[in-house]
């Protein structure tokens, strides 16, 4: 009976229906906002009771915490090309369908809308993006590993500027992503913007 | 009395205290949010009659536009340092300084996040996007001149790239940005990644 006591699973660790329970929280959120969302509406859609939700996780941000990081609908898989510039064109065509398919893109905006408007939400969103950062730092290693990056290489910089591109263009401009998009913005960075 | 007339005053004309109105305009947006912002509220902050602000802008929404365009809040001045390293630097040390100062970090990051929530005020983001990639423009055809850019420049994607990575670091992350930030960034994208 120790799980009745811990405060927190650890990651991967959870009931039966884990992905369902943390993709409800995130459309629950995206739908009602942090305040109005309740763990008795998340329970229902996920199809399991209360209770087991209390189980895993004694509050409404301890869930949220959890569905932020582990949730499928924002999972981004790691790409393994081979080489840098495939894996980074990857991450930017994986964020670009995130951002720009449903519900997933839906879900994303609303939870950074809900952020912005609600500054005890912002821990949570640090914890997501620093989570994120450490799953990329592993196309990183492995492209200085293979001489293709200076090991001094700032990942949060290069990961910052690729990501911001495509959020300004598929969130803030709204504008269509062409199917060059993630060719050019990689190309930019890796290669820089001088004339040869 | 033609200004009784017109929709929208051109850029630049206006009522006296347009700039103030501009800025109680966004304040109140962020405030309040887009639906319980009145321009009586507006027309008391800035000190003018509400049929003043009527006069010159027939709704709420038609304010808005204006004000998102050419609020002083949200104005960033355009450099010219003689050249496109020290220009881009320039930019993006002004957009760290807009969204990490007050009142303008809070406007800045309020009215995305209604926009988020709000399709309605989309295409008003998309407008002030539009018209800052217009502004930018110029520093861009400077570098071309100069030859420090290749003639087929793609701005957006320039632009986007360091803007982007400002708006990760500075609202998604929530992370303080230091003095050499600007320079990390404009250097990766005029240069590339690359080991030399």
């Amino acid at each position: 009976m120790t799980t009745h006591h811990r405060a927190e699973p650890a990651r991967g660790e959870g009931p039966r229906r884990r992905r369902q329970i943390f993709d409800a929280t995130l459309e629950a959120l995206a739908r009602d906002g942090f305040e109005s969302m309740t763990i008795e509406g998340i329970a229902e859609k996920s199809g399991v009771n209360k209770t087991t939700i209390y189980r895993w996780w004694p509050s409404k941000s301890a869930l949220l915490g959890a569905a932020l990081i582990d949730a499928p609908l924002l999972d981004l898989p790691m790409p393994d090309t081979g080489h840098l510039r495939g894996d980074l064109e990857h991450l930017v065509d994986g964020l670009v369908r995130l951002l720009t398919t449903q519900p997933s893109g839906a879900v994303a905006q609303s939870v950074l809308g809900a952020a912005v408007g609600d500054p005890g939400l912002a821990t949570y969103i640090q914890g997501f993006f620093a989570d994120r950062l450490a799953r990329e730092q592993v196309v990183i290693d492995r492209a200085v590993a293979r001489g293709e990056l200076p090991p001094d290489t700032d990942t949060m910089t290069l990961m910052d500027l690729l990501a911001g591109a495509v959020w300004l263009r598929a969130v803030f401009r709204r504008l269509p992503l062409d199917d060059d998009f993630a060719r050019r913005t990689v190309s930019t960075v890796l290669d820089g913007v001088r004339p040869s």
